[in-house]
């Protein structure tokens, strides 16, 4: 795994987001903060380049849900001393019930059918960042905002995101960095301990984490994702370096599994053009 | 303006809607059809490559809004042959209602504003075209579907789509299309008079035209649009084909308006990696 120099590295992107408001003609974020290792430590890196004035915050919760996120979330705030003025929480639940309505795709009350429960699950985690997106980016038209993205280097290489929801942003601070990486970002930038511990979680069930859904560690993707994209090591050369070829396996199988994603939309062929 | 052989067009992209969904592993696609231009003409060419019973259709009104383009939509469904039972409609106003009281963006019952009035607007329009989207990529999944697309080229250089919204797809057809090269194909599809002869329209609001947003009509737009970024002409020679300069100007300065869209996102750079 390459080794960054994290100090420059926040240093860099925080310059980065300055840089680009200006360019852009914007002088404020707005950001979906769920209180995990990505958003907070996107908001923390944009209030350290615009000052806390500048960041706008909305919590988008799913009923009582990850509970224990949106505490993290609080202390966040607090240590980044973000005016209350700025934070917003809207309770995604009716927005989501009135798509379940819509679709009659029923989230509960019904006996349960084991064999649709994943593509039911999945489906609901989908409307819930897509119903996220729809309100931070109205919430960015409001304000005059940019939308601040959260997504690291990991979760893009994985498909681990639901397109045109999560992945949905105007700046993306943290997209070149692996997810190890923004841990290590995030220690530098002082963030709360209950947020550093954590275990990493999309939110698409209570208890859900993403390594569980993976079958393999962030620290293993990493080396692996890193090592094969972008030193140019054989899955032999990972073995040598005590990678066990499971977890090589396993990684592959989940990038080649989402690898569709990255290549939507197919864009038809030029039209057929009459001569002279 | 290029001159194409619009039914050498047409087998080609329905080649290409067969293709591509045999090289993804699909069978079918579905579509939001709104019974204009585009989405009418996307229809028409999946049902055309694909058969009838392969097209999934989605009706996404919104309340009572256009009912003239729904009955047409009905038109082209019953000439195109594909089954009712593939055909569903959706009234999106619960869940608008549901993300404008989630947002406190009251749609009615207010005096107006009208300060505010384009923004309030343009954010409902932006909040039915994600609401549509979600429905449409929910479905696409419960299906196994690929969502079509229905941009074409001159909407999309006139950023004239919601981010997210209905620029969302997994297969475009028309986008290398500019919409009177649209329109051409429909009339050799046979799409119904009605269709053919109805104003563009977003579907923004009752009685919103593109062509009353833009102001400039479509065949203006497409003969500079092409004329500037295809065939290399300078503004003094479209000038000298008789295009009008104002209408050059108002055309180049709603690209210039627009162009941040396909500017977006801005990724941070690679991080700083210690040497040796």
């Amino acid at each position: 795994m390459r080794r960054l120099d994290i100090p420059a590295t926040a240093q860099q992107l925080q310059a980065f987001i300055r840089e680009t408001l200006r360019e852009a003609g914007f002088e404020c974020v707005v950001v979906a903060l769920s209180g995990g290792l990505d958003s907070s430590t996107a908001t923390a890196l944009a209030t350290g380049a615009l000052g806390p004035q500048k960041v706008f915050v909305l919590s988008l919760p799913y009923q009582e849900w990850h509970a224990d996120a949106r505490r993290n979330a609080r202390l966040l705030l607090n240590s980044l001393h973000i005016p209350p003025a700025q934070i917003t929480e809207v309770d995604i639940a009716p927005v989501v019930q009135a798509f379940t309505e819509a679709l009659r795709l029923h989230t509960q009350g019904l006996p349960d059918q084991p064999a649709n429960e994943e593509g039911r699950q999945v489906r609901l985690g989908n409307l819930m960042a897509r119903a996220r997106m729809a309100i931070l980016f109205d919430q960015a038209k409001s304000l005059g905002a940019l939308v601040l993205g959260t997504e690291n280097k990991t979760e893009h290489w994985l498909g681990y995101y639901t397109r045109f929801g999560d992945e949905a942003s105007d700046i993306e601070p943290l997209r070149n960095l692996y997810k190890t990486e923004v841990y290590r970002l995030a220690e530098h930038l002082g963030l709360p301990q209950a947020i550093l511990s954590a275990r990493p979680s999309a939110g698409l069930w209570p208890g859900q984490t993403d390594e569980g859904q993976f079958g393999f560690s962030y620290p293993q993707a990493d080396e692996i994702l890193y090592g094969i994209n972008e030193a140019g090591l054989s899955i032999q050369e990972l073995e040598a370096r005590g990678v066990h070829a499971s977890s090589v396996q396993a990684v592959l199988s989940w990038v080649e599994k989402m690898a569709f994603k990255s290549r939507l939309p197919y864009l038809a062929p030029e039209p057929v053009v009459l001569e002279g």
